[in-house]
């Protein structure tokens, strides 16, 4: 990640951050205005370590020696030459490049961007999709969702995985539901001559809730306490019916 | 956009920030510590507008009145029952369900993030891809990423246009490597007698460029000025050859 000339030492922090969360490292600064600086190393919160190793170099040309494509970012339309990909397709062009050379990826200063003459030095512009007419993103905003994108790029879209529980076998779910009839018959919801809708109802319900072993026990004990409350009142009134 | 507990108020204008460029409108702050607040206005750049307009409520109860899809982030793995998707994916669930109901995103404080009791109250919990171990986003980060994906997910992976530059023709483009050929035969750079691979080297190059109609005219007139000093020399130096 290459920042040019930027004004906020929070925003150079803040890229850090930004970076080691996505799994980067190499973090250079192209004529920072303050660094380092107690506001960097704040709002880099665990990525200190990566900001004290980022390089400080005078010129983009020096930060962009031994890389093999740049790939500038920009906001606006630019009368640039090259191509101009979301930064989802650059990220996958700069994953594909990394295989055989280092890719460096080019942000401008807070206020104006990068400059045509910092641009003309990009292979690849890359914008970020954005409300048109709209303030443009905070640079290390725009830094992270750069970083963002090349980490689904190279490791894929993945998320933890929820707690796993064990499904509920359909056996299981059919007899949940042959006692759930039974009860809500004892308890004159459900008519057996008339059903309507509100076993079908029930059925849909609980199918679209992929049903779990411990929540049909749940439910399961649920009616068995309904069945004995209402075999109790049945035998305290036992001429009512 | 639904931010709970938030600590500090620069994330708070930093959020609006992030949504303004996505074409989001719309914050609620729960409980937020200090707000309004100097550095949240500082942070919001041209999204005072949004910011002044944010609702301040007590509960995070009272920031659902109206939703119909709660979607929470948690960086960490959860003990939760709903589902767990990448925010890509929780993007297209928010958008599908905006048709017919209210959706909100809930972010939860900087340092815990979303309390399980938070958490319970959203159907589906969203998680941005990362590296693992490592320290999480900041929260301005999050939602930017968040508003990012919701604008893709909605607007697609649009980007505006380089400038549009008409191609050349392929007769212009053959016309132009016949000239390359006679001028570097010329130059003596090319035996036509051994060709070896320097025609199919640069034919490679310009293929890959995809030339534009004005880069062919560029490229002749530097043939037939090569031309030109050629003739000016053999004419100089009639015995030479």
């Amino acid at each position: 990640m290459v920042l040019c000339a930027t004004s906020h030492p929070g925003n150079i922090g803040a890229s850090a951050r930004a970076m080691r969360a996505m799994g980067l490292s190499r973090l250079v600064l192209v004529c920072p205005r303050a660094f380092p600086h107690p506001e960097a190393d704040a709002r880099a919160a665990d990525a200190t370590e990566l900001l004290r190793a980022a390089m400080v170099v005078p010129t983009l040309e020096d930060a962009l020696a031994g890389a093999t494509l740049a790939i500038g970012f920009s906001a606006r339309p630019r009368e640039f030459a090259g191509a101009v990909l979301s930064v989802r397709d650059a990220a996958f062009e700069a994953l594909g490049h990394a295989v055989s050379g280092e890719v460096a990826l080019v942000f401008g200063a807070e206020m104006s961007g990068l400059s045509n003459a910092e641009l003309a030095r990009c292979q690849i512009v890359a914008t970020i999709p954005g409300e048109r007419g709209h303030a443009s993103l905070n640079l290390a905003a725009a830094v992270q969702v750069a970083a963002y994108e090349l980490f689904v790029a190279a490791h894929g879209d993945i998320v933890w995985n929820a707690p796993a529980f064990e499904p509920a076998k359909l056996e299981e779910i059919e007899a949940l539901f042959a006692h759930a009839e039974r009860t809500l018959v004892a308890m004159r919801l459900l008519n057996p001559q008339q059903p309507k809708r509100l076993l079908p109802r029930l059925r849909r319900l609980f199918a679209r809730a992929r049903l779990e072993k411990a929540e049909v026990d749940i439910l399961r004990g649920i009616l068995a306490r309904i069945d004995q409350l209402l075999d109790r009142q049945s035998r305290s009134n036992p001429h009512r019916d």
